[in-house]
C-alpha cells in the first residue's frame, strides 16, 4: 500500500469547487463530486435525533436506489432545523445538480455544514451549478477539497494505492473538521472516492470498520454534529476482480482503514484552537465499554484539556477527578496514570485501571482561547 | 424568613481563618469552625469514586460517632490520591486539631481543597493551629470564609433566620465554588451552622432535599471533584422547640432550601471567568431524568457556552445540536426553544420537548477565555 498526502482522483472521479456566496467571506463554499459512471455508495451518518436536511434526504435516497454518481456539497450553512423548507432545498440542491449533470435525482448525495437553523441561500447554489459542472476535472479537486471547510486551517486530504488482483486500486478522501466533533461520528464530512470494483456488502462491511475504528475514536469539544456525514463512493474503474469477503478484500479493507484513520487524525490536528494532539490509552478496563468510557471523559474535561494547553503537571489531578466521575468503582491504589514529555504537540496518556484485560484509545486536542474566540465570533 | 447576605455565627459558634502557608500567595489558607457544645451532622459528599482523603476519613467520624464539634478545611491541597499518606494526614489534621480543643478527634470533621495528587504539607496546619485556635470568635467568620477559597473572585455566604417555635432560629452559611463543579455534588466546599434544635432525622432529611434543589443543579464546567463536601452542623443554642418533620419542620426546611439555593447561585455567579448567569429550564419531557439529562447537556456543551459567551444569536444552532444529541427521539417539529436578551449578564433558556409534562431547571455559566487563563495557570 502506499499513501500520498494529498488528494488524487481515482480512475473515473472528477471534481470541482467554486465560491456561490453563501459564505461572506468570497471564499469557496460548493463542491461538487463526479463518477462517470454509476456507482457504489456506503454512508455514515450522524447519531443526532436532530439531523441536518441533507441527512435525511440521502438516506430515501440510499433506500430506494442503488447506483450513485454523484454528491453536492456546501459550507457555510448546515440546512439544519428548518422543516419542510430544509428539506425542500436539500432536495433542490440535488435535482438541480442532477438536472445539468442529465443524472436522476436520486443519484446525488447531498451535504451541508455550517451554521444551524439559517435559511440556506438555495438559489446562490442553484445559480453557481453551470460553472461549478464546467470547472469538473481531475485537478479540480483542489478545489472541491477547500470548498467543504469552515473553521478548518488546512485540508484533510489523502489517497491510498493498493494493488488487488493484480490492478492498482485507488482511494482518495476529503474531510473537513475543526469544531463539533465527537463521537458519534465525529467527522462533520468525509467524502472517499474509489475505483475500486467491489460488492455492496464488502463495501459496507470495511466502511463500518473503517469509521469505528477512525472517526468515532476522536473528540475536540465534545458536541455532536447535525450534519456529521462519511459517504464512500466505489465506482470500479479500476477494473480489479471483484472484491467481496475474500482473499481481495484484506488489501482493500487496510487501506479504506488508514486512509480513515489519517484523515480523523488529521482532523484532531486541526481541531478548533488545538495546540496539542492527545492520544489517550485506557488499559486494563473490565470491557470496552467501560474503557472507552473512561478515555472519552477525561478527552471531553475542560479542565484536562486546559492543563494539556498549559503543559501543567497539574493535569494528573484532573485525569484523576475525571476517572473517578466515569461510575466504574476503582481502588485509588489500582490507578495509575502516566504521560509523555507535556511541553511536546504530540501526548501520550495511558491509564490503568487494574480491573480487567480490556483497553480503548481516543484521540483528542486541548482547550485555548483560541477556541473560545473561534466559536465566540463564528457566525 | 429574614436573609441576609452575610455570614452572620448563629448562637454557640466560632470560627477563624489564618494563613499557614499552604498557598505560595500568603492569603489565608486554613479555617476552623467551632461548636461551642456537641452538634448533630448531616452531610453530603461527591459521588466521584476517587475521593479525597477527608472524605474518607468524615465518612468513617459518622458511622460511629453522632456528636460533633468541629470542621477544620484547608485550601490550596486537596490531599487527594495521596492514598495511606492522605489518610494519615487528614487524621492528623482532625486529631490535631482535636487536641488543642481538647475533645475528640472523631469530633473534627475535616476538608481539604486545591490541587490533587500533590502532598500536603501537614506540619505547617500542626503549627498554625495553636493560632487558629486562639483566634476563634464570632467575628472571625470574616477570615474562616476566605480561608477556604481558591479561585473565587469573592466569598459565597449567606445566613437566614427563621422563627421558630417563638425563637429565632440562625442558619448561617459560607462556600467555595469557581472550577470543578459539576452535580453530584456541584460545591466544592459549603459549611452550613445552625443553632437549630432539630431531630437527626428532620437534619439528615432536610439536607438531601436541600442539596438536591441547589448544588445538584448546577454546573459550571462539567467537571466533577473529588472534594466536593456539604457539612451541615445543628446545635440546638436557639433552645427552640426540638424539631422533628413535624409543624416545625417546614420554616426550617425552607430556610435551609433558601441558602443552599442562594449559595449554588452564587457558585455560578463566580464560576471560572463567567461572564453569565444562564437558567436552562427544559419542559414538557417525558420523565424528569430525560429533562435533566437535556438540561445538562445543553449546559455543559462548549460550543453552547461559547456563544452564551458572545451574545451570539448562534447558539440557537448549538442547543439544537446539543439536544439531538441527548439521546432521546424527538420531532424537529415540536422543538420549541426560546431565550432572553442575550446581551444581558442573567440569561433564560427555554427548551420544550412536548414529549410529556416533566420538567428540569439547570444553572449554568460561559465558557470564556478567561477560564481557560484561569485553569491553564492554576498550580
Amino acid at each position: 500500500m502506499k499513501i500520498y498526502k494529498k488528494a488524487v482522483l481515482p480512475a473515473g472521479f472528477t471534481a470541482n469547487g467554486v465560491a456561490c456566496g453563501i459564505k461572506k467571506s468570497g471564499k469557496l463554499d460548493l463542491a461538487l463530486f463526479v463518477s462517470d459512471i454509476p456507482a457504489k455508495a456506503a454512508c455514515k451518518f450522524t447519531t443526532n435525533k436532530l439531523p441536518a436536511a441533507p441527512i435525511i434526504i440521502n438516506k430515501k435516497y440510499l433506500k430506494k436506489n442503488k447506483a450513485f454518481r454523484a454528491i453536492i456539497a456546501n459550507s457555510g450553512n448546515a440546512n439544519a432545523f428548518r422543516g419542510e423548507a430544509g428539506l425542500t432545498d436539500a432536495r433542490k440542491m440535488s435535482s438541480s445538480a442532477a438536472k445539468i449533470l442529465n443524472i436522476r435525482e436520486e443519484s446525488v448525495l447531498v451535504a451541508s455544514t455550517g451554521i444551524i437553523a439559517k435559511k440556506l441561500p438555495v438559489e446562490k447554489i442553484e445559480d453557481a451549478l453551470p460553472a461549478l459542472v464546467k470547472g469538473l476535472s481531475k485537478q479540480a479537486i483542489d478545489k472541491a477539497k477547500r470548498a467543504i471547510l469552515t473553521t478548518d486551517k488546512f485540508s484533510k486530504e489523502l489517497t491510498a494505492r493498493v494493488n488487488i488482483s493484480g490492478k492498482p486500486v485507488t482511494i482518495c478522501a476529503v474531510a473537513k473538521g475543526a469544531g463539533m466533533i465527537a463521537p458519534d461520528m465525529a467527522t462533520m464530512l468525509c467524502f472517499i472516492l474509489t475505483d475500486a470494483n467491489i460488492t455492496q456488502g464488502a463495501l459496507d462491511f470495511a466502511l463500518t470498520d473503517a469509521v469505528n475504528n477512525s472517526f468515532n475514536l476522536i473528540t475536540v469539544d465534545g458536541c455532536m454534529s447535525t450534519s456529521d456525514s462519511v459517504m464512500l463512493f466505489a465506482n470500479g474503474q479500476a477494473k480489479n476482480k471483484l472484491i467481496d469477503i475474500d482473499e481481495y478484500f484484506d488489501g482493500f479493507y487496510k487501506a479504506l482503514n488508514t486512509v480513515c484513520f489519517e484523515l480523523a487524525k488529521m482532523v484532531v490536528y486541526d481541531g478548533e484552537g488545538a495546540t496539542k494532539f492527545i492520544r489517550i490509552e485506557v488499559k486494563e478496563a473490565k470491557n470496552y465499554t467501560e474503557a472507552r468510557k473512561t478515555a472519552l471523559g477525561i478527552a471531553n474535561s475542560n479542565l484536562f484539556k486546559t492543563a494539556m494547553y498549559a503543559s501543567s503537571p497539574n493535569v494528573m489531578g484532573r485525569i484523576i477527578a475525571s476517572v473517578g466521575s466515569a461510575g466504574i468503582d476503582l481502588k485509588e491504589k489500582d490507578l495509575k496514570i502516566k504521560f509523555s514529555d507535556l511541553k511536546k504537540r504530540n501526548i501520550e496518556v495511558t491509564v490503568s485501571l487494574a480491573r480487567g484485560k480490556s483497553e480503548a484509545v481516543i484521540y483528542t486536542s486541548d482547550l485555548s482561547c483560541e477556541y473560545v474566540k473561534i466559536n465566540a465570533e463564528y457566525n
